[in-house]
């Protein structure tokens, strides 16, 4: 038995299956290009084995321990580590068995293709996951995660990853960059720069992170220059351990184009800690035209993910800390907010912000005509909830006939997930092959640019916007 | 001739339409669960032959009657009785022609096949309406009516409904259905409490609803404590009158959490009339959140349906009054919304929070992936304007990839067009099953998986949530 | 070789496609109404040959160009006038081969679709545009354009255009109008009543604009019931040259009701300009409501054309001006911003508002719900970023259900691509007839229903609502 089917997302009319198919065939083995994700560096550099099923695909998967809490499961009998040190599920057996029996909640979502198709490539597994396979698959996945063929580099190698970046703080030391290049290993793994930490004056400890970041950097980050100083170093050594992009999340998409002297008494008044949340909102936007100015200069790629209210429940952030699967998306504006940016930088031909969005009512009426006319901006694929076959439908037909193809930036995975990566990238070159079949299919793309067209979204898109 | 095609709403490549056909034959004869709506107890407790043709599907129908309306033709016209006592248009011949000739208007919309399902399956009808055809349905529909086998509890039984909810104000004496109750027919017909003319200061005579609430329930409802007593005690006799659930409508879906002393004080300027806007809104937000609190104790399920602006058009309510098809959605904040409530109580397994919109572009950016993360929220089906194949085809495809099947509750018919309701329980079986197998069609969802979430979408989920 | 697909735009799976080309049959060749657009009356009125391939499909095009610059090609390289009167490209061989070069941005976009049929039906091309083909398709157009053939009033007969609607400023001679009208060709062209630039106090110039009206029309229009009268008059000067509407275009859809002193007071506000931004925007609504009750004495239908952040960039309105492909919508509220006009005269049967939005999330939530209710308001066909084969999918499916086909009024090309015109009406009578087949083969409409609707759609409404 296969846990996937082999036509899975193509379109389901014969005709149209079978162009999917074909443009598939063409894409299907490509390398993988990761330009934005969350894996954890310090894998590749030690490589050693991943320790347990449960610590490989529950744990760590905000997209899983969210929906088997949506149903009433606590968070503390998945193994999720509470703040205060009080005991959690500890037996990974008992953690995955829960897991199991719940499975079928994963129906209809990505979630559940990811899972399988890890399941089925990675680990060879021909029964659906439920109770009473569950322990079949735990002792399954374990003792392959003790071979040397299941270690993160091998994984790596056997996923066909051409590249992959990670994310770190402004004031991370990058040591497991360090001790991959070090190694000898020939994997490329680039980290990306990400200063929310010292350009949010919210962030728990800012004014202790700006005066960190001074102490890297050596400047005197109490002053604003001094402090924009500190950013472009720390983008240097970014650069320097392969980084060809920054990232910023914020809640909005709100930037500025402060008048420096604004700027810099925004910031004095930050780091005394005595911003307004409007202020807060507005240095944060106007460290953004900042950071696009800086790109000017290095040639990162800027990339802005806003819109998620962070930390909707109260209790779990008290229990279980950040990122525990209730950040909320909320309506976004971009037409108002990205005026400045876009008038102080966006006709640049030299410079690359993508833009991601949680609020797909912006692609059609905001974000695919933005991208549709100015050169610097480009739309980032679909992301978070809309990192799925629905969501990349919705993201192309509600983008393309605005703003084509090429104002489109190829697939993100994202993820903290390291074996759903494959599955990640295949589903979004399956979604698109279906998406430019249907194109064809109904005369609105010839096969041969379908073909074309494949390849850019699958590969070469990436490697262009994100200079890889 | 059949006025229905029997494949109808079922995808068009004939793989897909074999899935969902079979699909669709394992559900379509599950007794009907009707948790919502807004029939008329007192058609059951009489049980007495309705009216006529025009009075049957016309008159009460604010589907019917807002469609011909937009086209000019007045409400006067349609025999809705005026605010004023001025005569309207009492031939039910003269109304049902009328209707007839603009039938054509109905073209692609629910309305059309929820009344030609009720026209062939209700009443045995094969030609369509039309100006030619008016009178042969007049007679034929006429003649049934006066047959026993078209009261309400014949037709309640042909409907096969397994138990249906109707709406009532809190201050309702609920006689009806007591009479229902001791009729011995044993068709299971439940109230459902809802307090808007108590709880919303805005309310028409807030003051005196809430002096009579006290009456009623020996309450001091002129203090805060004594006024949430009352609620209690309310609640208490909903309940043994079969009321599994609340339900609230508000023009938005704000909560509030206030301190005790707070809402009392709000609750005063209420009581003296004395509210802003901006304070009746909250205090009715406060409400959902007190309601939820009794949910935890009493075990009642709270719905809440916002987002409608009432009576947009100051002259058709002026001359005919509320609920005339001029309630008009309006955009819908959850995330913000939502979070006082969700704060309060989301976190409860034992409760159950359905939350429905007249927003569907909440659905994927704030409702879903609430729902994926709160055990005591659930999103109910799509509403009103939503009750349709498009309307349930988008909150599935919206939906379930980030929330999954089993946050979601089946199906509401919320109607009073009593002979339409088998026509919707069909018209969900048949779009949910088309959604099934077009996941299977494509890979998405196994085939055994699908036939239970067949049965769990037409009839097990709505049995839960609402305790049925 | 042909460059379209004969069956394109209709569903992949036979039985629809079937469907789709027998009621697309039954449509193709029926005249063009063209009521709403931007088309140059001088053509037609001097029947002069169009310059040359690049004068007549990139520079005027704002699709095209806003696209070419989206990926760093400079306006001035194609040719499009700086308003510094700086030197640019003046070369049409050289603008065609640039934008040859690039056409492979339009892919999936409905530009492509748009050029190739005027490629293939207007220019007899049979090979894809390409920088390889670049020099034959100038040649090959440039050598038709200098054929009579090819002239305006030729083409406006070859394209089978029964009617066509010009834009003209309230503050116009229409001297193009009436030198076509004594030409003693029968071709119809009408022209449109925009008084922008004297009813938007933000309008440049607005004060003196004012002034001009009152010198045309002999009307004081320094006092608010002089300036009343002048618009009476012009609106009657420009139904003399064969208006049949008016079109307002504002940044919201907000409209106002004013006693007549407050209107007269902001009136008098805004001549001195001394208004407001929001006093600005009040007065443009509230002469919306003014407008539609003119409309009910001399019968023009309004047309309200809502939500564009017009010349988002800065550097570029400075550079070329307005209308340059950076005019970004942004998301319109409609249900309070049109309740004023609706109270005001939204239930007369003899007034015709047509609304148009950029906001496609309205169309469920508030438009459809509007328009099937109040009898004067219609809804005008996807506009835009939205005349596009999505954007018409996704109109259909958001609003039959709730308003029906009844409440929409046929298509607007809405152009000043002349040669676009038959391919924008070909696109939308495919797009239309696809929607319709999927209906007729998912059993929501019958067949011989979707013959008549086709013609409804692609011919009949618009003659009705536009009264041509």
């Amino acid at each position: 038995m296969r846990l996937l089917d082999t036509d899975r997302l193509f379109p389901s009319d014969p005709q149209s299956r079978g162009i999917a198919r074909a443009l598939y065939e063409s894409v299907r083995d490509l390398p993988i290009l990761s330009p934005h994700g969350h894996t954890d560096p310090r894998w590749f550099a030690e490589n050693r084995n991943f320790k347990n099923p449960a610590e490989l695909f529950v744990i760590p998967d905000h997209y899983v321990f969210r929906m088997l809490a949506s149903q009433g499961i606590s968070m503390a009998a998945l193994g999720l580590p509470r703040l205060d040190g009080q005991p959690v599920e500890s037996d990974p057996r008992t953690i995955w068995q829960l897991f199991a029996d719940h499975y079928f909640l994963f129906r209809g979502t990505p979630s559940a293709l990811w899972l399988d198709h890890s399941f089925e490539q990675v680990f060879g597994l021909d029964v659906p996951l439920s109770s009473d396979t569950a322990e079949h698959y735990y002792q399954h996945i374990d003792t392959c995660l003790s071979f040397r063929d299941f270690r993160p580099r091998a994984l790596f190698e056997r996923f066909n990853i051409e590249a992959i970046a990670t994310t770190e703080s402004a004031l991370d030391d990058l040591r497991w960059h360090e001790m991959i290049a070090k190694s000898g290993w020939n994997g490329r793994v680039l980290t990306t720069y990400r200063p929310d930490a010292v350009v949010d004056p919210e962030f728990e400890g800012f004014a202790d992170n700006v005066r960190k970041l001074g102490e890297i950097t050596g400047c005197d980050t109490a002053s604003y220059n001094g402090y924009l100083d500190a950013h472009r170093i720390r983008r240097a050594f970014f650069k320097s351990m392969g980084a060809t992009a920054t990232d910023h999340g914020h809640a909005s998409a709100r930037t500025e184009d402060l008048p420096p002297f604004e700027a810099a008494a925004l910031f004095a008044t930050a780091l005394a800690g005595q911003c307004t949340s409007d202020e807060a909102d507005a240095f944060r936007g106007h460290m953004l035209t900042e950071m696009a100015r800086m790109s000017l200069n290095d040639g990162l790629v800027l990339q802005i993910h806003p819109g998620a209210v962070r930390n909707h429940s109260k209790s779990v952030v008290q229990a279980y800390g950040r990122d525990k699967g209730f950040d909320i998306p909320a309506q976004t504006d971009f037409v108002h907010a990205l005026r400045p940016l876009l008038n102080a930088v966006g006709m640049e031909k030299n410079l690359t912000i993508i833009v991601f969005t949680l609020d797909e009512t912006a692609f059609s009426r905001e974000l695919a005509p933005l991208a549709g006319a100015y050169p610097a901006l480009k739309l980032g694929p679909p992301w978070w909830f809309f990192d799925s076959y629905e969501g990349m439908r919705r993201f192309r037909e509600t983008t393309t006939e605005t703003c084509g193809f090429y104002n489109t930036v190829g697939f993100n995975d994202d993820t903290r997930a390291f074996c759903s990566i494959p599955a990640r990238h295949d589903l979004a070159r399956r979604s698109d092959c279906a998406y430019l079949a249907t194109l064809v299919a109904t005369g609105r793309l010839r096969e041969n640019e379908a073909f074309e067209v494949a390849n850019d979204l699958a590969y070469r898109l990436a490697k262009q916007a994100y200079q890889l």
